[in-house]
């Protein structure tokens, strides 16, 4: 008798094991995407955003390089002010922009697919602070920043492992990219994003990515996506379009994002918003296309509204997920990925507002097709803390996205027609052999949600939401393994590191 | 000078009231539905649920009096169990069910549109306990009933009073019909639903609405909206179908609802759920209108999944999304409304878990074009509770969807694209013509939401959304004040109640 057929306990976790669906490693969409505009309307939105280009123009400031780059395609310079003829950007965009590209993780298995039916869920990005229930609020460190890399690498529904998954400001803030990309490196083996906080530091990351990847590989493919934040509104400055130039050159993924507040950086209207940020975003985009034809890139769309009483940003609100609804769109007319919506909340504890507004935003970006969305998983408090309970509610989230995205199973066995039959009137389908047969896959299972009795939910210790996330959290950090690297290449890293740091004075002032 | 154009506090309320949209007595969409499945999908499961009416048949217990309707109708008798032939039930319903008609409000402004474009949001239904932050988790009583009328009378964004808001638990069963009709019609003065757990508390119901509205009234026009479970599978009894025949024979509307947890009801897997739950809908629509041709009925879908660990059902799932916007697109492609999703979710207690399972059903119900949205607000633990805090929250959300369903706003305004060539790159639009003009309606302001920063949130106490929640609901129920009721018709109602409560004793049977 072998092991397997004597049964027991080791059998059982043989079979379910065997029986675990391989995980997925990005969301390939089998559902139509859903647009709240009609085309005639979306057409309207694009020639909206041509007069802006054309009457109002872009400033660049700081930055004559990115000017003449324009200039030389056609557009006209006064100072900063860049107008530029109607439809030029969007032609420089479609003619060499990709629709869809794969980012290579170092490990073959986490490449994610960017564009098309494809949806990569991604942490959330840049909070100062964590929050957790037993420490509180405080500012983020280089562990805490390893600790969400961690989870990430953990979480089998997170595609990515993110950028600046939260600020380690106990490290100086000219050479945390080195530690931050290292700590993606080392403790994960998913896909990453690069530094963008200085032209220099998009180089450093660059250098890093060629040392793990070897040069002619990163030089031929795209190992980054690199977040390039438009200082809205019609405003691009020189530390954000030199990251972009170097990552465009490198043949890396920029991804130029407007960042509005509605009522700050755009008018308080919809279709306003969604006009002004496709002018900017086509902005970015055909530079990167002038830089180097057929470079990565990916339309970004930040958009919140904004509390009329207080004037702090409010997320998870329809007025946001109008917006994000017509970017999505537009990104699909232009033939480029798409990137926004995520777990959006401003609360400051991961409570029933969070759960709200964070799933709001996660429901509506996922229905609108939405590629790249970053900040799924995390956010609080207007992104200012990165939450450790929050990350696992987020990341259990993107399961169940994942499963509504497949769509409904219409073979024979998902019909289940002989089931019914089988089973007939008033009888119940638990024991049937339909049921026996998917029950395993059936449904998702959930790591937050307890549907438990309530006597046996007091039983269990009257936890919340948050206690169980809290539980789960520490649980992963305990079990976590690093993953595998090339002793060779985890060398080369640390001594390119040293060696740089070394090279010029620490800094705080940006 | 007139006291308003002296100004000072008054002018500005004057001024903000005037400003202040009118309440929408429910939901026109002005955005598409979105449906997971094309029409050749759709197709199949409409020819399944033929197959399945056909083949396998549905057992109507103990009513051979509907078993009649039916066989004079086309479809054959063996027992109890009624088969019918491919289209018959279609055909039917086709022919006479109207796509949309007027559940008439006592107080005319809170008259509700029912199918096509419209939704209406209407309160939780059937939980025997209540849930409060303060009391804990205790047997619901009239007094609980009374104030989640008032609640919902006071919220502007739920558009219905329900039914069975909570079990009066401390009144007799048999007769606690009547003081929840009462309390329906004297502290709210919006639609509401009717008894439906006898033929003859069906009867009663009318009654009591003949009072309100005039009998000739009733006899002709829908007052009364009211959820017939079936047992499903494939099952009906005489208790939900006598109700259903009184409701129909009375220009009532009915709303035949598969009653679905999957793999315990039904298979497990969507498609099978779908097609199931339309030959179970197809028979109580079909019932109806051999009743009376033409009575306004509602399919309804109340489908959750299961806890394959615990047998539990689960809530808020991508499963049950995937169903119920099968089942509103099939309930288009009948010519009826539609009733499903709502606020669903297993918590105990309103936290994370609440918060997103209950906006992932809600976010994907809206999408789907659900007509009739029972549940959607208070609905805790599976439905065993109605939580004081959950309904505040879940009225917020009402709010939040009502601006989603508006769509984008194109017009000129709407567009603004002066205000972007006004205000200029670098600048912000907080003091522009346009925002001052849009500011007032630009966006939806919550009052469960906390968008402060962390240190304001601090000095208000450090308070989770349950616990703003919590002095909402206090200071509704404090500020609430009786609608007009013409005291007359509230002697009869009283001297009615009296009457028919004396005429038998009080039973807690059933």
């Amino acid at each position: 008798m072998t092991r397997r057929a004597r049964g027991g306990r080791a059998a059982r976790a043989a079979a379910n094991a065997a029986a675990k669906p391989k995980r997925e490693p990005y969301i390939k969409r089998n559902i139509p995407e859903y647009s709240i505009l009609g085309d005639a309307d979306l057409a309207i939105l694009e020639h909206n955003a041509d007069t802006l280009l054309e009457e109002v123009g872009i400033n660049i400031e700081d930055d004559p390089e990115s000017i003449e780059y324009f200039v030389k395609a056609g557009a006209t310079a006064d100072g900063s002010r860049v107008r530029f003829p109607r439809g030029m950007c969007r032609e420089i965009v479609k003619k060499s922009a990709p629709a869809e590209f794969t980012q290579y993780a170092r490990n073959p298995e986490n490449n994610v697919q960017i564009g098309g039916k494809n949806t990569v869920l991604v942490p959330a990005y840049g909070p100062p602070f964590v929050y957790s229930k037993e420490g509180g609020r405080r500012y983020a460190n280089i562990e805490d920043f390893r600790n969400f890399v961690k989870l990430a690498y953990m979480s089998p529904s997170i595609h990515h492992s993110g950028g600046t998954i939260c600020e380690p400001v106990d490290l100086p803030v000219n050479k945390r990219h080195f530690d931050m990309n290292y700590s993606h490196i080392k403790y994960s083996d998913k896909a990453m994003m690069g530094s963008v906080t200085a032209p220099e530091r998009a180089l450093d990351t660059i250098d890093m990515m060629k040392i793990v990847h070897g040069e002619d590989f990163v030089n031929e493919n795209c190992v980054l996506v690199n977040l390039i934040n438009a200082n809205s509104p019609m405003t691009y400055d020189s530390v954000m379009l030199g990251a972009l130039k170097h990552y465009a050159r490198a043949g890396q993924c920029a991804m130029p994002s407007p960042f509005v507040v509605s009522g700050a950086m755009s008018p308080v209207t919809a279709a306003g918003v969604a006009a002004q940020s496709l002018a900017e975003g086509l902005v970015g985009m055909a530079l990167t296309q002038l830089v180097r034809p057929g470079a990565p890139v990916i339309y970004g769309n930040f958009v919140t509204s904004m509390s009329m009483q207080s004037g702090a940003p409010t997320f998870g609100t329809p007025e946001a997920s109008s917006i994000i609804n017509m970017g999505a769109a537009l990104a699909r007319r232009l033939g480029v990925p798409f990137r926004s919506a995520g777990g959006f909340n401003g609360s400051k504890i991961p409570d029933a507002q969070a759960g709200y507004e964070s799933a709001n935003s996660l429901q509506t970006g996922l229905m609108a097709g939405v590629n790249f969305m970053l900040h799924t998983a995390g956010w609080l408090e207007g992104g200012l803390a990165m939450g450790y309970e929050k990350f696992i509610m987020d990341a259990d989230q993107a399961g169940m996205m994942a499963v509504f995205a497949k769509g409904v199973d219409m073979s024979e066995n998902g019909q289940a027609m002989s089931a019914i039959a089988e089973v007939g009137p008033g009888k119940h389908f638990l024991g049937c052999e339909h049921t026996q047969k998917n029950f395993k896959t059936a449904f998702y299972q959930s790591n937050v949600s307890d549907n438990n009795s309530f006597e046996q939910w007091v039983e269990d210790g009257s936890l919340s939401a948050e206690d169980r996330a809290e539980k789960a959290y520490k649980t992963m950090l305990a079990e976590y393994t690093l993953p595998e690297l090339d002793p060779e290449i985890d060398a080369k890293l640390l001594a390119y590191m040293e060696e740089r740091k070394a090279s010029f004075p620490d800094s705080n002032i940006s």
